[in-house]
């Protein structure tokens, strides 16, 4: 049934996003938000907003009753969790659909099986979907985790099997170093995600982060290619492409077909992405996990398809069937997407919640910026420091970079230091310029080169 | 010779486009300015910005020798005139060229013979382009006018052979009338253009307004599709489209071909524009003239060829060859252009140069907008009341429709009215929505939905 009504369980730039998508479809909207979010942009644009708890996200944007209690109460019939907070809970999904409402997404059963790495893992090589060399799902006897060490060879990682976003991960040198790592990270797993499960995959050196959008209806699934994410700090992702320029068309076509392989197999409903590890020496490529939500950085990859991929998951979740046809998508030109922190490049990147004094947009052909500033407004300090995503599109990578240069000189925000001035200097690195990256390029180039991006204003404004 | 340095001789939103391209293909940019623009965005983003007189555009934008000698002093070895003021006087164009500079254009010789509309009208017949049914040439004997008048059939429309932007047309209805109103046209058109020539022309009732984008280098000619500018007031166009969706593939075909002998038939070189009439009941269109400049609707059709004409007017003007094969380029989805004009819709359009108090800018997916606008900018009295183009792409033309309203609903502009409310109401118009417009449609309508778009906010906020 299309959706008429839809509640948005997020906030800052995605939610302004989802509202936007809701608006082009013609369906109202309905956005929670916490005490901290009263004068948020995307309770600005809603058409409706409830107040549904304190600051604190446990006690708002993850509060499943109260967020089921204000979509019931404003006649809501679906809800979208954008990304983070419930966006991948699958007893969230269940309760929304048991509550008679459409859940933006897959079903708690997929988002159950994916959110299970091992189980995941396991999933993909059903699919015929190549996996990291590493154990078969979670390990219980840590003598024979040890030996599996070192039969793959160190460097490995220990991995929690209900993380994500970075936490639970230990890499270890040695076969003694993992005897004192595994139970370490298994502790800390159980602490963060309420199960210890652990299981080692081979360390891929120098590695790309490369990963596939998926767009599924429960029974067809088509994809629209490849972004590559290796630019990332801590493990999350700064600077994200589409397409990688480091895939040959070949191993692009074996990633995309397996992708949908992969989600095929689960028959998946909704966007999703199925991330892999890329090894530029040997060109294979390995499946690490599925993403069952909307990701931050999907705007690359509706820029290069002319897809909107946030309408259709709405309109997968109102019960229409795919509209896209595979040979139908084609990618053409090339996108980059940065993310506008608020954070002190100039200090170690230290979140920064301050007020914008006053913002200048870049503008433009070719330049989106989705974003959830205002002049006057106060950055409030319970979430995360991420303020807005600048989209570039070039007819090449080449193209892009200089438009993202240009975009990035037009664009202005004071009152706060934002992440602004790390993207020029990077802009100005020849690694970067040449795509000569990998997942563990980032940290080492900051290091050295902190002064640079100071001299670019890295320092509060 | 590839250019290292630009000088932009015009203003305002297309002032910022060409530093814009500019800076994306690394040249530098020199912006020349009246008093009045002293603090102006375009003048902010250059490189470098030169004062070249007071305000009245005789006196600056206008002035020849003031912008060569600017260009002369900053070392700049090309000028980009934009449209209106010297865009289309051959005279300045052989004079940047006898100066030693570059001008991002055709030659003098071609923008002579395309801005006499009876030499451009003969040149289109030669090249086997539909014109309109009307006079050969320049009218020299007035009795030999009126019988030809009547042979076309009234209404008839007179023209001034040195015309543009609307100046100087009448239109008879009958004998009589014809014998009344040429003498005036003619008048008219000697103290406007110092050349009182006029021409005649059947009108074609119910005509749309569909325009061919060329690009040529001399030697090769590329068209990008076709613009539609069927809504206009006063024959100032206030909302564009590409594609038209009034055409057939045969009629697209043969109105793009015909665009392409034209401009091959001059050696054009650089961005230029065929516009026609389109008569929808019979299928017929008719040359009316070639603007030999970047025009003002000209991102729509960037949004659906991926195109840069900018920057591809400027990488020609620098003497490179065409970049782009006829069989490459492909157009996708839809794109609408609207003009936001500090106007006041409520008050018959009546310009009102007011400072922005406070401005809010619509942003995601498929929205682009070209404006000269921030906070606290006084607009100068002096010059067009354009202030920005909110561009929008959607898959097809409802999508695109439903975009263009949501973008219209995220923009705020306060301190002063614009023509946003009209856009909204015209959004809701059934006509526009079937497109079923001609370009006699706004007017008549806007006397009749006067209540609506004042209910929109059309008074001064």
């Amino acid at each position: 049934m299309p959706i008429k009504r839809l509640l948005i369980a997020n906030r800052g730039e995605i939610a302004v996003r989802i509202i936007r998508a809701a608006r082009e479809l013609g369906i109202e909207t309905v956005q929670v938000h916490s005490a901290a979010d009263a004068d948020s942009r995307a309770v600005q644009l809603a058409d409706r907003a409830i107040d549904i708890g304190p600051p604190q996200a446990a006690k708002s944007y993850l509060n499943v009753d109260a967020i089921l209690e204000a979509a019931r109460s404003a006649g809501a019939d679906a809800i979208h969790p954008g990304y983070g907070f419930l966006a991948e809970n699958a007893d969230f999904a269940d309760a929304v659909v048991a509550a008679g409402m459409a859940f933006v997404g897959p079903s708690g059963d997929t988002i159950r099986l994916m959110g299970d790495k091992a189980a995941a893992r396991r999933q993909a090589q059903q699919a015929g979907v190549p996996t990291v060399p590493g154990s078969d799902g979670v390990i219980e006897d840590m003598d024979a985790a040890k030996a599996l060490a070192v039969d793959l060879g160190f460097p490995v990682m220990i991995k929690a099997a209900a993380g994500g976003g970075g936490r639970g991960i230990r890499i270890a040198h040695s076969a003694d170093e993992f005897a004192t790592l595994a139970p370490q990270a298994s502790s800390e797993a159980l602490a963060a995600f309420g199960d210890g499960g652990i299981y080692v995959e081979k360390v891929i050196e120098r590695a790309r982060h490369i990963e596939v959008q998926v767009l599924g209806d429960g029974t067809d699934v088509v994809h629209c290619y490849e972004r590559e994410c290796s630019l990332q700090r801590r493990r999350q992702k700064v600077w994200e492409e589409a397409p990688s320029v480091a895939l040959k068309p070949e191993v692009r076509e074996g990633l995309c077909t397996s992708a949908v392989a992969l989600a095929k197999s689960v028959g998946y409903s909704g966007a999703g992405t199925i991330e892999y590890l890329y090894d530029d020496a040997t060109g294979d490529y390995y499946f690490i996990e599925m993403n069952t939500r909307i990701q931050v950085e999907h705007p690359v990859t509706e820029m290069i398809c002319g897809v909107d991929l946030v309408a259709e998951m709405i309109r997968i979740a109102g019960g229409e069937k795919l509209r896209l046809a595979q040979a139908g998508l084609r990618a053409s030109g090339h996108a980059i997407e940065v993310r506008l922190n608020a954070e002190d490049p100039a200090n170690n990147f230290m979140p920064f919640p301050g007020q914008i004094a006053e913002l200048t947009l870049p503008d433009g052909p070719g330049v989106r910026f989705d974003h959830m500033l205002y002049r006057g407004y106060q950055i409030p300090p319970f979430y995360d420091s991420l303020l807005g995503k600048l989209i570039v599109w070039g007819e090449d990578r080449e193209h892009a970079m200089a438009r993202l240069g240009r975009a990035l000189g037009e664009l202005s925000v004071t009152g706060l230091p934002t992440t602004a001035p790390l993207f020029q200097a990077l802009l100005a690195s020849d690694d970067v310029r040449a795509s000569a990256v990998h997942t563990r390029w980032l940290e080492p180039w900051l290091e050295e080169n902190q002064h640079m991006i100071m001299d670019r204003g890295g320092a509060a404004a």
